[in-house]
């Protein structure tokens, strides 16, 4: 795919910067990536993601796309990018995730998986192929392989053949692709069992996929071991290709993952929490419902300079999440969105200034004081 | 009050444009006032409000801002205009309108009315007095004067006691005001009778407000019959001061409400149509929901260049529609309160030419086009 390329720039200890060109323009990585389920980032526009948040690419789930409005009429609509007038690179998921986790599962064969939509429970078919069609009609600059993520713990025995499957859909997703105009990633899989995750690393990046993925991390497993087998897979990871981690995390996971050599992340923790009043900040989280925010004109995080802070009291927001208002959300989820650009791009700068560990550190720590 | 003030600039029959002065800027007439109930208006940031929309002044509802978050908290903040970083013109209803049409109403004396809060069901009590101690904490440049607003149809003899009554609570209201930074528009009632319309315009308008407000139209008449009594009522206001018709309404009221003199205008509509899919356009009300826009890439309205129809297409409103995403509910109120303040505007444009009569007649033939 020779309208997709990766460029490693510099590399601070295994933690590196990049850059990805795209048919939709460049991202600059490490790079987070907001999520627009269905095609939107709920409740923020294009033109904030753009110039607020410094958004530079988004993802769209597959599978709710698939559903709704369908993929057919984004493709007639002109892909993803130009029907939610983002016109910025994009990344579709297989579609497996939401598959495993939240439609009603009927069976799963080597042909593919057969299960019910949240929606309205009519029944749907989705193999390599079908996500693959699927995704080029969505059009987005980045289609990822069709993959079985397993949910932990599982016995050993079942993610096995969950990695020897997600192993023949790669192959099978590879070859599927028809459109020249669309990078496409594996995902590796393997649990949290490291000759596993070796293993399937070798068999994912034995296909020349454009980039690869950590999958089926962040599903139920403890921190300290998300950490331990992300760093123990990166290492069987090509340094030539961008590597991502897939449904990763809080800030401070970010924080790790880049140092492990991570390139991109995606999650819905800003804009879900927001929805739910959690903020992120410089020194921890913090929750706008607290009855001591009631008469506060601060903003929610003095170092912070996204239009939420410059203009809005902890006082104000308050009201606005106890009242219900749309705003609200609207308001915490650019700040949350803000946060997590400003922090990479924040990690992009030390690793380019060779001092990638103490700012990590000391990020950390100065998260870690909390206590709003 | 000599910190507010209205200029009359020109007239064109009965229409007419002017300028009125408040503490937080200047506000051109004929306008249409976005309504902020509790503090927001619904979805829109107040950089939209200045910057896409046009907006010069916003409403919040004094019954809301008085249960959440208090109007003591909104006066700690600094009063509305600072609260929520509008930091323009605002205007306050008196409280009135809501205790009568969504508290559950328990009795009303001539001291007041006692109700309870629609919220959590707790006993409160509102007379001239308490509106105007609450509306002062809530800082709005201006200020309603407690009125009873009477749903139609009623019998002629309790529109006669709601008027006298009203009248009693206008003087109270006007005794009651202490701050010199407000300004208080007295409200006209009288229901659908003109010689009650005419003894209330006399009866108010002996009060030296700042202000004449028509209350107690589009409560349930014909519309035949709400302009009717509005040209009729303007008859007795004075030119020198502003004329505010409340709760008012379609795009066509506000074309025939400025024709009667009418300078000022408020009203749910646009915002709420909006979250409901209901757009207004140029030549009549659009639908989003509808099936046929599924892959139209047609704007909204091709006569508009705000920024939804600079960005998007009725295809993508539509699946935002459906998917029930909150920035189609955005998107939809952005276009409509755009639709509403270009349309004072160009209203204005035309009585200074001296043309709004034909002004109005195209507009309204436009609209009548529909069919979408």
């Amino acid at each position: 795919m020779d309208k997709f390329n990766f460029t490693l720039e510099e590399t601070d200890g295994r933690a590196r910067t990049g850059l990805i060109e795209t048919p939709h323009g460049n991202i600059e990585t490490p790079i987070f990536m907001p999520v627009g389920t269905v095609g939107s980032v709920k409740t923020i526009s294009p033109a904030e993601l753009t110039d607020d948040i410094g958004a530079q690419i988004i993802l769209g789930n597959t599978y709710h796309l698939h559903l709704r409005p369908g993929d057919e009429v984004v493709a007639k609509h002109g892909g993803l990018a130009k029907f939610n007038s983002w016109n910025k690179p994009t990344l579709t998921d297989s579609g497996g995730f939401q598959v495993f986790s939240l439609a009603e599962m009927n069976k799963i064969t080597d042909e593919g998986v057969h299960f019910r939509s949240h929606l309205d429970g009519s029944r749907l078919f989705i193999s390599p192929e079908e996500s693959i069609r699927i995704q080029q009609n969505i059009g987005a600059d980045i289609m990822m392989a069709f993959d079985e993520c397993v949910s932990l713990p599982s016995e050993r025995q079942y993610v096995v053949e969950a990695m020897e499957r997600t192993y023949r859909w790669a192959q099978r997703s590879f070859d599927a692709r028809t459109r020249d105009d669309q990078a496409l990633f594996g995902i590796i899989q393997g649990g949290v069992e490291k000759d596993l995750r070796k293993i399937s690393a070798e068999q994912i990046t034995s296909i020349p996929f454009d980039g690869f993925a950590i999958g089926g991390l962040s599903v139920g497993e403890e921190i300290p071991v998300m950490y331990d087998i992300c760093s123990h897979t990166t290492e069987f990871m090509p340094k030539d290709k961008p590597r991502y981690l897939m449904g990763v995390g809080t800030p401070q996971d970010l924080l790790h993952g880049i140092s492990y050599g991570v390139d991109m992340f995606d999650c819905v923790m800003p804009t879900r929490n927001a929805r739910n009043g959690l903020l992120f900040t410089s020194r921890g989280k913090l929750h706008i419902k607290r009855k001591e925010w009631e008469l506060s004109d601060a903003p929610v995080d003095a170092n912070c300079n996204c239009y939420t802070c410059r203009n809005f009291s902890r006082g104000y927001l308050r009201h606005l999440w106890k009242a219900g208002e749309y705003l609200g959300m609207r308001l915490n989820s650019l700040h949350n969105l803000h946060f997590y650009l400003s922090l990479v791009k924040r990690a992009r700068n030390a690793i380019k200034l060779g001092v990638y560990n103490n700012f990590m550190k000391e990020t950390l720590e100065e998260m870690s004081v909390g206590g709003e």
